[in-house]
């Protein structure tokens, strides 16, 4: 994991310990939580599977309109959108065939595990994520952490070998070659 | 459980269906779910935890001001609060004492199981609850199915049988007697 974009030259984000690590209560005011970088993407972990047994992870996106994120499956996570603002098409292999939806503030998609799906964001958005227990910091694995929700910080591009450990430590399975009939 | 605002004399509610009932992916547009109406307050359940192998459960509360909800514990459930919009004050009892605070729109709290919390309506709300699997249909339970969110609709009162029901079946204990400090 990289830490290009911290002030802290400990290398420790200004957000560590933000979290309990266990199941006690806590809150958070809107920004706050633990910030990771990916592509041009902020994901910010407000709950994690620590918290929760397990159960469950919260994080909020902060995205710019973008190309479409490629297909991929989670062989053991569930995963649902909340579009607070903004719109995003999510898009959807079904054993009917593939589907896509554009979601916008308020609405809701829930992808199993086992589905390829994919979603381009189509403005600016932030959209919260719940997903299973122990998801939530894959962005930060394969992003970098940083500090802030900060729009004006350069993309985060990992390299091919990050890539692969992130997706294969949540059990990932990306598809870069699948086109969507509707994309 | 009552079925007073049901418009179908067959007893099913409008939204009968609208979520799959096990691990299959589906969308909804703002103001879709299982909708129920207990005292001022419409709970719409957008996801449970049929479809999340029991994981979490999603419902979206839209409230109008109001009193705060009694003191309570959930045995075995995980609880979130994720402002959209309006304000909620969210008291809580910890080791260290008590503490409240006011969540506004993106701000977020954590209720693990075990700790006394109770909540009080500031403004017109639209708030995110994700919790434990199972817990979101206890507003269903507690209260009286309803068609759609209708604000205008009256006020579902439950008699004391079906609040003590509502509570053995959720394994929550309420706390009536309890006055917080803040309140």
């Amino acid at each position: 994991m990289s830490f290009e974009y911290l002030s802290d030259a400990s290398g420790r984000p200004a957000w560590d310990g933000v979290l309990p690590g266990k199941p006690a209560p806590f809150f958070l005011e809107a920004g706050e939580g633990e910030h990771a970088k990916l592509f041009g993407d902020h994901f910010t972990v407000m709950l994690s599977g620590d918290e929760t047994d397990g159960q469950f992870g919260m994080f909020l996106a902060t995205c710019p309109p973008g190309e479409v994120i490629p297909a991929h499956t989670h062989a053991d996570t569930h995963e649902t959108f909340f579009i607070v603002e903004g719109a995003v098409r999510v898009f959807l292999e079904t054993p009917e065939g593939e589907t896509d939806k554009l979601l916008k503030p308020g609405d809701f998609g829930f992808v199993p595990s086992g589905y390829k799906h994919a979603y381009r964001v189509e403005e600016p958005t932030r959209m919260l994520g719940t997903a299973t227990g122990g998801f939530e910091r894959f962005f930060q694995h394969m992003g970098t952490l940083a500090d802030a929700i900060d729009p004006a910080s350069p993309p985060y591009v990992p390299e091919f070998p990050q890539m692969g450990a992130a997706a294969q430590r949540h059990h990932m399975e990306f598809h870069p070659q699948h086109r969507w009939e509707n994309q």
